[in-house]
């Protein structure tokens, strides 16, 4: 998939972006693609990401601090993990000007809204935003323009919030190719509980089950990986710093729906103790109708085997 | 990848496949690509099924009868569901001459060893089998001649079987790109359960879980999937007949395998809600190193998201 061709005007005057790893640098090489900004400035608070960033020309300015990257910008976005947010949003808090938009992509939205809200000033429009789009690498190198193309960008604007600064952010997400919805941040923890974080802990689980059975060793896992178990390894070599910042910040969410993932899965292991194959086969029959969706509103590949390389 | 190109002299003279899914005309395509029998012959259940093995070409003979398929047959190699093994194993032990072997590509191989035994005559060489390899796509469309390159396939020969039916077996397996091994059934039936059978309950349980929640809605499970749930549904996608049959067959193996990531799915929430993230972080950064093993050994890509379209 290719980008649309670059804006005559750009939608925001400066745009600052703070961590610049796998989704900070997808949106500054979307916006740098498009055009989206007058100036793009990026900081990091590890000196060799700002140094590759620089290297790699992802922005007009890599700024040396943080109170340097938010001075005189319009839209600010925290590309941090969402443990990062509250120290970030103190070290900024004094410099970033009235009437900019600070928004961030962190994958929990209750408490990071809480806290920016703790740490910056009135006058400033705090929207708290969520891409669902990633890969399972990280850092400056790991990022791509097309990263945001048709996937859900999700705003969660607290009540009251300006809709003139909501307009401008969701534009800027729907520039980059993204379809925006806006919903509130407690239901956003309960939809991403399922549909991400609670898949990822099941992920790490079992991979960590697999590691520590003794009676079958490491290399047999890794040899008959193909069985099915390979699919899980994906999302659990994701990066472990943004992964415990989301479990430690989605922790009632996460618990409820792992409830009904645990009460589910008894009901099925007690179906197979007890050989009731009808049970079975109505479960695994009901569960092909949801893939098929996700492949029919093209939020998934219909290839065999997501189209890895055969053989 | 391609194939190796086709022999000088077939391994096997009459190769037999009963049963013309994704599995049985991969076996098909395979030993018609590197000519590996001089006469390929193929017998399905399903009329339509063999029907369109004829029309696509799949054998130089596609049967009307199992008795006609096996008749004079040296290999013959079962590709039905696991559930199905003892009823053809009955239908064609009156037709099978002594000398020939008999094996299968069942997902689970002591019911499966058992089923075969318990119908075969003495004389014929029952070596069960399991090629570990395939695709959420079933029948005689959804194989490829390359499914087994590079993949392993797992012979488990009853005690004391004839070592030169083993060793042609297992030819005919490196002959189509595979890697073989050989075990006893129960261990290949705990390997399997680890490293496929729960992973696919799990998957089959997560999609189950999520379709029933009250407070997100199928529409939004389906939209945000990109979060990682869509990683899930490529297994839950699976046959339904096919993986009824291996839990009923694998019972002890998978409520063993299953008991233990139960236990450590509960330590892991009992980690989130005491917010003990160096618990979280350890096990998330042990579990990466496992997924870098299983692309070393190139049986994984090392492309993100498994090499998706990007966008
Ligand atoms: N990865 C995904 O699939 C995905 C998808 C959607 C949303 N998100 C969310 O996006 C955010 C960033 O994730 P990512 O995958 O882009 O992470 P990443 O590639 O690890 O990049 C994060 C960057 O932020 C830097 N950083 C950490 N603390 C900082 C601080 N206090 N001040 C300034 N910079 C700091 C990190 O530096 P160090 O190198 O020193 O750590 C790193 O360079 C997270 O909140 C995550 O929840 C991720
Ligand atoms: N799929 C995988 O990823 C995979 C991987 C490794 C091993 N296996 C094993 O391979 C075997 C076949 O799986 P598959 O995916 O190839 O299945 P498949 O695509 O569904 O094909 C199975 C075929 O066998 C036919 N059949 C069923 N019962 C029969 C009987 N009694 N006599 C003759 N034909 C019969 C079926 O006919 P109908 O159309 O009437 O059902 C169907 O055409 C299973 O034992 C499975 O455990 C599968």
């Amino acid at each position: 998939m290719v980008l649309d061709p670059p804006l005559a005007h750009p939608l925001v005057g400066r745009l600052a972006i703070i961590g610049i790893g796998l989704i900070g640098s997808s949106i500054l090489r979307a916006a740098a693609a498009r055009k989206l900004a007058g100036t793009l400035i990026a900081y990091d608070g590890n000196e060799a990401v700002r140094a590759r960033a620089a290297g790699l020309g992802l922005a007009d300015l890599v700024a040396e601090t943080p109170a340097q990257a938010v001075a005189d910008a319009d839209i600010i976005i925290l590309c941090v993990p969402v443990g990062a947010m509250a120290a970030v949003a103190q070290d900024i808090a004094p410099h970033v000007k009235p009437g900019a938009i600070v928004s961030d992509v962190g994958s929990v939205k209750a408490s990071v809204l809480n806290a920016l809200r703790a740490h910056l000033p009135e006058g400033v429009h705090v929207i708290p935003g969520h891409p669902v789009a990633g890969t399972e690498y990280s850092g400056p190198d790991a990022g791509f323009a097309t990263l945001f193309q048709n996937r859900w960008s999700i705003l969660t604007p607290p009540e009251g919030a300006d809709a003139d600064a909501v307009a401008r952010l969701s534009q800027l997400w729907s520039a980059m190719g993204a379809n925006v919805e806006t919903m509130t941040p407690e239901h956003h923890d309960l939809v991403l509980a399922i549909t991400s974080h609670v898949p990822h802990l099941i992920a790490y689980n079992i991979v960590g089950t697999a590691a520590d059975l003794e009676d079958v060793t490491q290399s047999e896992v890794i040899k008959y990986s193909a069985g099915g178990f390979r699919d899980f390894t994906r999302i659990a070599a994701s990066d472990p710093t943004m992964w415990r910042d989301v479990f430690l910040n989605n922790r009632e969410a996460v618990i409820e729906v792992l409830g009904r993932f645990t009460e589910d899965l008894i009901a099925l292991q007690r179906a197979i103790r007890w050989a009731e194959g009808d049970k079975l086969f109505d479960l695994f029959t009901r569960t092909r109708a949801i893939r098929r969706s996700i492949i029919e509103i093209g939020q998934e590949t219909a290839e065999p085997d997501f189209g890895r390389e055969r053989g």
